[in-house]
């Protein structure tokens, strides 16, 4: 069997984590905690030469790391509903624009303002860099801007790259988590975001909510419950 | 016919360039001047809504960004020689592997590293924004090693991510120009990536040299012209 090494903490770890959930392609989750730093130890190094999550090893020992990848390796191996990655060449093209185009444009920035603001400080006992932290909200504000007004053009517009949820909305969903722990609502004044967040969360549950469990505590020890 | 828009000043955009010369996939070629500021038009919005080259609109009007995706798409509808995009599913993960890790480890330090260095002193006026550039050098550093020590990892991987060339070389090399155009030299103590180099040019030239004349232009008027 595949085995999928993970941690929820991180954003693609719980993507995948979602997808493999909700396909029930047979895999063994394998927890590597990233608090504890097992990600960089040398036994984890055989595993994955990165020492990142998410990675896999399947059962003929061959490995993989990069969420995106992963997930291609595994639909092109296994029987998984099509929405979540179309086989019509057109539809799959506009599903991978969206993967490719979020590790610079909404990744990155929600990444580095959450651990700007919110990270780095705990870890380092420094305040934040409000300066560095201004820059990457601007950033993931033209992202957000984007994902409302271009991605979700329309009302009627349901999901990111098709007319069905796609692993697209999953990795997207879970970035957005990032800043909500970091005091930000990525919402706000985006109603369509909302809308379309609402949809992917209730397409995914209960697995949305499981993995966002650790999340989900630090948003409401943050007094953000509403988020 | 396909219509290809490009801006040989883009990495991603001579990348796919270079792919589409090599495979002669057919296409008409049609450069927008990021210089002229033409991507920014309404006429060019029609065309890309993120106004952003590379990109193409099909024969049927059917529209794509993000170059992997267009890569991803153009293999799909046409018979490309397989060393560009294997079709064996463990083979073709591990270009996609690459495909994916690069964006934010290869793609975003170098392109900043330029960008702070050379271009954004050049377009504002202002002097070098050295803190902000040394951070960029750390990070494409670390980039630059484990290219040299992780994906070549031996003497006799010929390539980043299999046995033949693939697009994932052409996309790396392309992306390690920017850096040679401020100063720095990426192949300085990293022989293996050196040699790498020389034989992603070999395999593609004379489309390799052709697309970087600009670039070359650049490297050479600051005086380093032996990178």
């Amino acid at each position: 069997m595949m085995k999928y090494y993970f941690d929820l903490l991180s954003q693609p770890s719980r993507a995948l984590w979602i997808f493999l959930k909700m396909t029930k392609v047979p895999a063994q989750f394998i927890k590597v905690d990233l608090g504890k730093a097992e990600h960089l130890t040398d036994k984890f190094k055989e595993i994955n030469r990165f020492q990142k999550v998410p990675c896999i090893v399947d059962a003929d020992g061959f490995k993989l790391s990069e969420s995106v990848a992963i997930f291609r390796y595994i639909t092109s191996l296994n029987d998984v509903p099509e929405n979540w990655y179309p086989k019509d060449i057109k539809a799959r093209a506009l599903v991978d624009e969206y993967l490719e185009y979020q590790h610079n444009s909404v990744r990155l920035p929600c990444a580095m303002y959450f651990q700007t603001k919110w990270l780095i400080p705990r870890l380092s006992g420094n305040p934040i860099d409000e300066k560095k932290a201004a820059a990457y909200k601007k950033l993931m504000e033209q992202s957000l801007n984007n994902l409302e007004n271009v991605w979700l053009e329309s009302a009627d517009r349901k999901f990111l790259a098709s007319e069905e949820i796609s692993f697209a909305d999953i990795l997207a969903a879970c970035e957005l988590e990032q800043p909500k722990m970091a005091w930000y609502d990525p919402f706000d004044g985006r109603p369509r975001l909302r809308s379309w967040y609402d949809r992917v969360r209730d397409a995914t549950n209960p697995y949305y909510d499981e993995a966002h469990v650790v999340v989900k505590k630090v948003i409401e020890k943050n007094g953000k419950s509403k988020l």
